[in-house]
């Protein structure tokens, strides 16, 4: 697929997303009804999440390990929000070699039940905790719908589980972890967003609060990009997860959870990419920089090879397209890729001692010398990181509202969606109700000083809560 | 668990396997039958093998993907020998959600179907050719036994899966991955590994022939510890995968697949480890040096972190046990823990301006000059390396042998088993004479110039092969 056969956003956002994500080779639908292919391009983008992010974790003293796909039903069962909010969900083997099993087994839809039951086993006393593991793997969830990295019954992700003494020390882990993965998001993905805790209805089963960072799409529809979760108690009493503390008493433990999935990849795309095809910030396209010789040319090879040289040294990942195609084909198919800087080496350039740069978000071209590329290319690609944020800190900007009455939620969300800041009176009932405006559901509830003096959006009684709404994948 | 509580090799080598992983923490049974948890030491291990194997693959221009991990049955019946093979082993999903599925699922055994389904999409020209891809994930295969590594119903591996457009270049592939495990097993996990084709009977089920490399264990037991296979056209008939050629015809493509798995670390703690617990060769540890101060003192400490910095700058990874524990404690945790090389840190050892090293194969003890502590190191880590493989050869070299009778394998197998070279006239009832000692298998068929002279072991017929013989795991 050419850049030029691209659907225009303008168009149809749906219909140009899964062309960005086919002309760039990131992914494509399966045989296997429901699940898609990571392809080549699609999962390097995955690696490059996963190096980053685990070195994050690594850092704030997480460790990897791997807990087992299948979890036996009455394992599952035993806390019962969890179980009543995954079961739909799940998909179930009940075979396995010719023998029929005697308790079915669920593909993990998520792992606290089995990370629970390790630290039964495991935790003894205060001197055992914290346990701060992590998993990256696969898991299932029986979807209706499938569209390549936002829905799919099978994903990838990395689950983290952390078992602590105290209430304090899973609450404080709750928020670090929300801050790395909003960190991650503004600094890596260069994508803002917005932070808080979930209301009652959209939090995970089995939580006693969620906190969830949301970010913006350039269609104004809101994406879900990473939960923290603070357990409290409810795992540790329902799997007996207990400890003895420095007073020699036994107590239960406090647990959390935080993920983050193959999703990410949707919000890339979204955030950022165009009407020409995919457009990656530098810090996290798996390839940087793509230099080309305009012709086939021994001489103009060398320049590129020496380039390639310069940049290695800088660390800055390149490659050369020395293809026998035209450069006119490579320059649209490294666009449609979303290399952030494309590197043009012509012979009326080399004259002047220049090669001509060419920025993906902007298609700004200019020419630099070639006694300082290596230079040059990097203040190109941090600019560009820079810029890249900037913009979607303005998409952002520009498509928050306030909103005073359902009148102007419903023009808000009917002409021109976004995030809406609202009073809510923290009632369930009203919450429903803005769901009739297109599937409006409150993204997180947000801090603020002034909720008491305000009322609910809906029903015009007393706010408890300042919630941002939007529209959501 | 405690080093003086494991086991000895010379009492009962299974227990004393078993009793190495619990010490060193690196895997543990889990509540779901079949099933093992690795924790943190020792899915560290298997991040440095996956890192390490990564860099080789992307070096011969291999791509990471992602394939669904759920198979419908149709789909993995279109190859006849594969699934008569792997359908014994197969565990599978027959309910998604609340329903029923109208067709049941495997859950992935081997990726051979799934790729196969890809190219016959993706593969048009021979343009297209050849795709090198791989990919990291995990497998199920129905086993009855559980035991760490070696066997259970789930485990982590990269499975290859290539397609080319003539056979001569998927043969050459082939070779090139045995090759790079190969490499991969002498160089970094410091075992030496012999190769060969494995026998019809013993080959991987679908390919027209498979490549092996076989380790011995210290008690002469044999472990596959990896495979790379040919297929020819066999999956591209099944599955339709045509190629038009550079004449402008239709061809059918040629495929190869190549495996390990965490099976490795089984390899790796049966070939170097010790009646003391887990020895890691340095290039595959993951913390590489253990810093002890051996009292709790601010001066030593100070000492401790100063080496810290040394090695961070030669890359080493070092880690400093300042915990309240006993100085003898924290050396016998590290020797169960496999940690190569230990660094003592001591008042009196400091007056020299020295500080005291020891090695965990040799448990040797040096004193070094604290000036040079990181070259010292490094050197004694390489050192240690190039011991650790040299002694693995001459467990490989003792434990290997010649036989002409039947009556010799037997004494062999039962009273000093190893590998055990002999001829074969190619007949599978031969091989199953040879089973019938202590289930002696074919592990390879090795080079032979002379193997026309020679005669089978078993019926004393015309040989066919030469062929090496072990005990397996």
């Amino acid at each position: 697929m050419k850049n030029e056969e691209i659907t225009l956003r303008s168009v149809d956002f749906a219909k140009w997303y899964t062309d960005v994500v086919t002309a760039a080779k990131l992914s494509s639908y399966s045989s296997v009804k429901g699940c898609t292919v990571l392809e080549p391009n699609g999962y390097a983008i995955w690696e490059k999440m996963q190096s980053v992010l685990d070195k994050m974790f690594k850092k704030s003293g997480h460790q990897n390990v791997y807990m087992p796909v299948l979890i036996p039903e009455n394992m599952l069962k035993k806390e019962g929000e969890l179980i009543s909010g995954f079961a739909p969900e799940c998909a179930w083997v009940t075979e396995g070699g010719s023998n029929k099993l005697e308790e079915r087994h669920a593909f993990r839809p998520t792992s606290e039940t089995l990370f629970s039951d390790y630290y039964s086993k495991n935790v003894k006393t205060y001197r055992d905790l914290p346990k701060l593991y992590n998993q990256w793997c696969n898991v299932i969830r029986w979807e209706k719908e499938t569209r390549p990295f936002l829905r799919s019954r099978e994903f990838l992700w990395q689950e983290g589980h952390t078992v602590h003494a105290t209430q304090e020390e899973a609450e404080a882990e709750t928020n670090r972890m929300l801050d790395i993965y909003k960190e991650f998001f503004e600094k890596y993905l260069a994508i803002p967003v917005i932070s808080g805790r979930k209301t009652e209805k959209e939090k995970f089963a089995g939580a006693e609060y969620t906190l969830t960072i949301e970010a913006l799409m350039q269609n104004g529809v809101a994406l879900q990009s990473g939960t923290s979760h603070y357990f409290g108690q409810k795992f540790s009493k329902a799997y007996d997860i207990k400890f003895v503390n420095k007073n020699n008493e036994y107590e239960y433990c406090y647990q959390t959870s935080w993920g983050v999935s193959t999703r990410m990849i949707g919000a890339l795309i979204m955030a950022h990419s165009d009407d020409r095809g995919l457009v990656l910030p530098p810090k996290i396209a798996p390839k940087q920089v793509v230099i080309i010789p305009i012709k086939n040319d021994e001489k103009l090879i060398s320049v590129c090879e020496h380039i390639q040289e310069s940049l290695d040294q800088k660390e800055i990942v390149s490659y050369i397209d020395n293809t026998d195609k035209s450069a006119g084909f490579k320059f649209a198919e490294a666009e449609v890729n979303g290399i952030p800087l494309r590197i043009e080496v012509g012979p009326r350039d080399l004259e002047k001692n220049e090669v001509t740069i060419v920025r993906r978000d902007t298609l700004e071209k200019a020419s630099i010398k070639l006694n300082d590329v290596s230079n040059s290319v990097l203040q190109q690609l941090e600019k560009m990181q820079e810029d890249m944020y900037e913009k979607a800190c303005k998409n952002l900007e520009e498509k928050t509202y306030d909103a005073n009455t359902l009148d102007e939620v419903k023009e808000i969300m009917n002409n021109h969606p976004g995030f809406v800041n609202a009073y809510w009176c923290g009632n369930e009932e009203c919450e429903l109700k803005m769901k009739e405006i297109r599937g409006t559901k409150s993204r997180c509830i947000v801090e603020s000083n002034d909720y008491e003096t305000e009322k609910c959006v809906v029903c015009g009684k007393k706010a408890k809560h300042k919630v941002v709404w939007g529209i959501q994948y």
